[in-house]
């Protein structure tokens, strides 16, 4: 990280292609979801399918229940010293059955192998953005 | 990232001395808010200052004034192939001035010299967790 006084930011939009291919290029990111009136963000493992992302979790966690409570933001993102860049889906929750599924979300540093409910991420808004340092 | 198959999982609770120690290691975090009903993520730079987390933005914007709107969550996160850990600090935020405050956050990608609003978000609860696949 930079310290001390940083210019200028400029901050470009990224298109909604140039988000999902983001999104496929990576496998972990964030959730957030209100949980008892409270907002929490959880890292979680992910893939891109036909139709959003298929998250997978234990059945009957509390992450399950929350996840299926509402609208939910996932977000993916990365930086380095003068340069930062985020994707954000934020969509509708649904548990769906693996036979519906091709596509099931590889295994990840935060799901085990029991963690065999899986969730579809049914995206209303993609947005990204790039942020540089002049 | 692994494929295939993954095995048992192992979860830590880290202790909230923990949580505070990685916190001070790190320096971009992701905040967590509602805005106009829809959750939003954003990444954001951070300092630990007494008393909480210390943020930049730029005054006036929208990340500021949706800031000041209630409890925010904030998390930071990192991970390997087979280990992966998370913090969460659920908190509240509100705009401070400069000269209350020694720790000004150091300058991040996220953040321009435009970024001169500064919110502390004071903590009311961190919690941590360590995974790890056996």
């Amino acid at each position: 990280m930079t310290t001390g006084t940083t210019g200028a930011l400029t901050t470009t939009e990224l298109t909604e292609r140039e988000c999902w291919n983001r999104l496929a290029e990576h496998g972990i990111g964030r959730i957030a979801m209100v949980a008892g009136g409270e907002p929490v963000i959880l890292p979680i493992g992910y893939a891109v399918v036909p139709g959003g992302l298929l998250l997978r979790t234990r059945p009957g966690s509390k992450l399950f229940s929350i996840l299926l409570d509402g609208r939910v933001a996932f977000e993916i993102d990365d930086h380095d010293d003068e340069h930062g860049w985020s994707v954000l889906v934020v969509g509708r929750a649904e548990e769906v059955l693996p036979r519906d599924h091709v596509g099931i979300p590889p295994a990840a540093p935060f799901a085990g192998d029991d963690a065999r409910a899986l969730v579809m991420i049914t995206p209303i808004r993609v947005t990204g953005r790039e942020l540089r340092l002049a």
